[in-house]
């Protein structure tokens, strides 16, 4: 197993007001628990520079008036791109024995689910698993790809933060990745076919702010759903485009995926048609 | 008077049911009542190619079951960009005389709304006051600009259609055709501005099918509200950032103009600021 995604449900010890933004202390949450396990992990984990080989979400689940309360359960994910990484995290926080502290609140882990039957946004597999799935297939791969962006996503273009997800910089941000840690590394020009070669078929997207608080450039990103169609449906290209989408549920999309932005999961089956436009410009519109 | 908006408040003749995509039907109607007056300058503005000197929105209006019932009025817009079909386009559809034919089905023109009192989408001006407006202000210009696509919008792209707004496809699409029909051309490095130094701060899109049966690549386009951010605020390229947003009024943004798509307004003051991200994973997401 050289991929994990963990999705862990935790309950509070106590009520407690939390900020919204908490992918940072997600993060610092999982370099603490890999720290108690492997010190020297944690530090290489911390302080190495380029796509980091795991992801983070910020905490998931509903709060009235931004407290979390101990008679509900809150839900957070963990992911590891690299088998070293994977096997240590898959023991990392043992269900009725673990502690998350988030911003000085401690969760007891209640379930730690690491499989699609468990929790659909959990999985473990391999690089292996997931190449030949496409490239070995025999019938023709979709033509369409659908994404759900589940948290903020967003790019960093020239100097600037880009939340709208082009082709070329979805499978382009997916690409350094599987080409950081993968086995078999994929053909640099698969950017260029999915920025020449694919569409942007329909899409339904708002800007939310990060999931921490923002220094640099980025502090805000793209939720929603959005569809690319490919316009030459040549076999090779196009299953490297599938295994990519399907990576991304390990590997997160764009800037800040250790903090909790570009939580992204391919959607199957595509997203439903785009709606007939309704017509109406403004209220004063009749009618 | 060189831009005009006109804005129609239509009623139908009887019940009908009409497609909901009747752009191309708005732009038959617009050269058919031209033909009537001045039949030499409907067959240019049919053959002439490049960009169109007017834009037409569908028929807009809340219906049931796609039906148009004459106990209720629509609206229809009409956009002229030059002095010619500006004046021309003032007195075409007399209220109370004109009709207006769709799709087979007859509309009276009941109001035929040019000023912004009377429709905030109507409205009547120079290019010299636009930009006077702007480029003689002896205040710094805003930072942020939001824009309404109210109509889908998009833009050729490599041959591809492509939905997602970028700055320098919205400002350089409104610099092409400020530069055919202004008397004074703004430079062509504004598209350079608009590329390098207009940041996408927030969105709310999606895309809606065209409102035309489309034929070639433009089938949908993205619908909702944008805000750029100037990243460099100098106050002479802002200023024509500025001039272009209010522009859009009157020339619509991206392709199919002509056939009611790109419909688009500069919001004052701008969208407000990005939803908190909420957090839900998904329906599996506990709280």
């Amino acid at each position: 197993m050289s991929l994990l995604s963990l999705v862990l449900t935790l309950r509070p010890r106590r009520a407690a007001e939390l900020p919204s933004a908490l992918g940072r202390a997600a993060h610092a949450a999982l370099l603490a628990a890999i720290g108690r396990v492997d010190p020297a992990l944690a530090q290489r984990l911390h302080d190495e520079a380029g796509p980091r080989p795991f992801t983070c979400s910020s905490l998931l689940g509903m709060r009235a008036a931004g407290a979390v309360q101990p008679d509900l359960t809150y839900t957070l994910r963990y992911t590891a791109l690299t088998a070293e990484l994977a096997d240590l995290l898959a023991g990392l926080f043992p269900p009725g024995e673990a502690e998350v502290e988030l911003d000085h609140v401690a969760f007891t882990v209640e379930v730690a689910a690491s499989t699609a039957e468990a929790h659909p946004w959990a999985g473990r597999t391999t690089y292996e698993a997931l190449a030949a799935r496409w490239l070995l297939a025999q019938e023709r791969p979709e033509a369409q790809i659908s994404l759900h962006l589940a948290s903020p996503t967003a790019f960093k273009v020239g100097g600037k933060a880009q939340p709208f997800p082009l082709p070329e910089l979805v499978f382009g941000s997916l690409l350094e990745k599987w080409n950081a840690y993968a086995p078999l590394a994929f053909p640099e020009e698969t950017r260029r076919f999915a920025a020449e070669c694919l569409g942007v078929s329909r899409f339904e997207l708002g800007t939310h702010a990060a999931p921490f608080k923002g220094e640099g450039v980025v502090k805000f990103g793209a939720v929603g759903t959005v569809t690319y169609a490919a316009l030459n449906r040549d076999r090779y290209w196009l299953s490297l485009i599938h295994v990519l989408a399907e990576f991304a549920q390990f590997a997160g999309v764009g800037a800040g995926t250790a903090l909790g932005m570009g939580q992204c999961r391919a959607l199957t089956p595509p997203a439903p048609s785009p709606k007939p436009f309704a017509g109406a410009q403004d209220d004063r519109t009749s009618g």
